[in-house]
């Protein structure tokens, strides 16, 4: 059976689990405590040495990190990943476009926020990510102005990517009201057959850890 | 033909370059000077909303950004993209790798160096880019110990990805000698039938245009 070694809280993790969920493929769930260091320690290092999650074992000892690697390898030949060429090409630039210009900015935001409890040592790093994360969800907001999704008409992997980190934008102190295409289309993800939401974050639990 | 907005100077658009002359196929270049802002023209976002290069033409008006999507579209069903399905999914872990956990370290380094030419106000971003591009450089050097190039036993785009800015590095700051394994690489990489080098930086003209 498929292992996945994630933290439930983590965007990139959930991608993952929102993915097997909806194409209800089961698998077992090792949880990974990043603010414990546990995706440092010899043992994990062994199966990913980059020392991130989410991790996929896709059978005994065979791992596959990056979450939209995973992404990738689990949705070939399904509904969600086109195998129209041009399409699976503009999939894949979404999914890039989320880990360099989105993620590093909306996702980490949450981090230093619900994850730290946003020490004043990183006040002027969270203020750093504030114009290149609207400059990324500016650029989704157009994007979404002719699209219900982000590629061709239907979900895709694309979606699921943007979807984990844009839905919880707002607990990194992201305003996401004036995003009213970008509002429309999260709804239109959370409406998906088989929708499982992320499990909230217990704020306390995780600055007390 | 094929178009390729760009700057020669990038290691990003030198991947495309790369990739197209080793796999033969004609293309045409046009000229994108990012220190002139030329990427965040009216017209230019019009082709690439999120103002980056590369950016690939594939027919007139039919545009695909982000460079690791663009060697994925090129390099499918030939030799550079393994099709075994294990092997796929590994090229596309390193692609991710190289833009998350590389990219961002010691390209941005260099870009601060020899782009900018170091001014004082980046001194701190610059030395926050050491620790990140180290640990990249580390993961590299443990995963080549037993392997001639990245994925499989093969050339392929993971290679060609992680060569651009990993060969450059040194310009950015990084001390490159250490890395024993990533220098055999690097020199195997340039020994690819069709290889052409980047185009040496101007730091002098860049610095002041």
């Amino acid at each position: 059976m498929l292992k996945v070694y994630g933290d439930h809280n983590s965007g990139n993790c959930y991608k993952v689990k929102l993915l097997l969920t909806q194409l209800a493929q089961s698998f077992q769930w090792v949880n990974v405590d990043i603010l414990k260091q546990e995706s440092r320690t010899p043992e994990y290092l062994e199966k990913n040495p980059n020392g991130k999650i989410p991790l996929l074992e896709i059978e005994p000892k065979v791992y596959l990190a990056e979450s939209n690697a995973i992404l990738h390898y689990l949705s070939e030949g399904t509904p969600l990943l086109p195998s129209d060429r041009l399409l699976h090409a503009q999939v894949l630039q979404w999914l890039f476009f989320e880990q360099y210009s989105h993620e590093p900015y909306i996702a980490t935001a949450r981090y230093i926020v619900r994850y730290l409890g946003s020490p004043p040592e990183y006040a002027k790093a969270l203020a750093e990510k504030r114009a290149p994360g609207y400059a990324a969800l500016d650029v989704m907001e157009g994007h979404l102005t002719s699209r219900p999704f982000f590629v061709g008409a239907r979900y895709t992997i694309a979606d699921i990517a943007l979807y984990a980190y844009t839905h919880v934008a707002h607990e990194g102190g992201f305003e996401l009201s004036r995003y009213k295409r970008v509002n429309g289309w999260l709804e239109r993800v959370r409406n998906q057959p088989d929708h499982v939401p992320m499990e909230p974050l217990l704020v306390s639990e995780r600055a007390k850890s």
